[in-house]
């Protein structure tokens, strides 16, 4: 049975995934915070992101404390988690994940980075392996299919990625939680998108208490 | 009581509300046909538009014969209908209009024209009467608000219209079909937004066959 490659992201009303990039030093590293476009690039972040800091996966799965909310939302979230048996990512979001998240990576699995240096893998605490793969997208998710098995692929980011896959024809499923947020500005998901090759199918849309959640399932024109 | 004033637009999960311009006596004129353009126009417009096409009432106001469908989608497009008690709209989609409408022209209410040009009222058969004014947005939407009695007012296009009205913040609510469809270029809906003033809330989500009903509240931030 080959595994379910989707894509699941937040967005903007208005199309954006990410505000305008700021160096991840400067996000993530230490006295990076003078760069005055850190506080408006983490608030817009948060507005992006707001359906899913307050729950109780996000805050255990980043080891955040205990608490946070319940319902429909987190059990999304989980459900996300759950079916994911492997991710793919591009170089500049582990980049910044390098710098941002906590030592046991919130994967859990392993991660396959498309990138063009070599590099060994890297082991995590808690389950979190990230194999460097420099033979492009169509390899990094062959290995990422056989390393999750019966469970699906992840394409996590970022849109760069996502987007390479998505005019390849290699994604299957692409679910948003549409923030009601306008960015005007940013990192846009569909910005060069083959509109001639990609067509949707609306499968689910489904309002939880901050955002909707859409799903549609990815086909060739 | 003050009237809501309201959009409606149907908008690509990208963002767009319509394809790449293409001249309107090409779209709707006799033997515009001929631009290689208008076939691609209509087949993207077609399907943002893929939701209302089918109605029983989109069938019935543009007078193209019995039948269509019922259902949940129908009474949206019935309730959007028989709330509005004016429309105002910019003066390239009265352009595109005068050339597409059928003589009993859609709307049934007054309709104000916002235009640097002054022109005398223009009375269709079937309770359409556009007006043309001359003294901006503001102007405009007074004396829209004016003939829609208790009934609400939709701003109902082009995209530079909605936007001036929404980054002056005259809009209260946003209503937006989501069709599952990618365009990759044409007109954008939030081109140009005044992101660090319009906020919205999310107050309701609703899918039908076709598309997503997305309504949202305006508010300044």
């Amino acid at each position: 049975m080959a595994a379910t490659v989707f894509v699941s992201v937040s967005m903007s009303l208005d199309g954006y995934i990410a505000p305008e990039p700021v160096p991840p030093e400067d996000l993530f590293g230490p006295g990076g915070q003078d760069d005055p476009a850190v506080g408006p690039w983490m608030a817009q972040w948060m507005e992006l992101q707001q359906w899913i800091l307050p729950l109780r996966f996000f805050r255990e799965n980043l080891k955040l404390g205990e608490g946070g909310e319940e319902g429909r939302a987190e059990d999304i979230a989980r459900e996300t988690f759950a079916r994911t048996g492997a991710s793919v990512m591009g170089r500049r979001m582990f980049d910044a994940g390098e710098l941002a998240w906590p030592e046991e990576a919130p994967f859990h699995t392993p991660v396959f980075v498309v990138t063009h240096k070599r590099r060994e893998p890297w082991e995590r605490p808690g389950g979190t392996t990230f194999h460097f793969v420099d033979d492009g997208i169509e390899a990094a998710l062959a290995r990422a299919r056989e390393a999750a098995g019966d469970r699906d692929v992840r394409i996590a980011g970022g849109a760069e990625t996502i987007l390479g896959y998505l005019n390849a024809g290699l994604v299957d499923e692409l679910s948003i939680a549409l923030s009601p947020v306008l960015f005007g500005s940013g990192v846009r998901l569909f910005e060069g998108v083959d509109a001639g090759r990609v067509a949707l199918e609306q499968v689910r849309a489904e309002p939880t208490q901050r955002v909707t959640h859409l799903t549609y399932a990815v086909r060739d024109r």
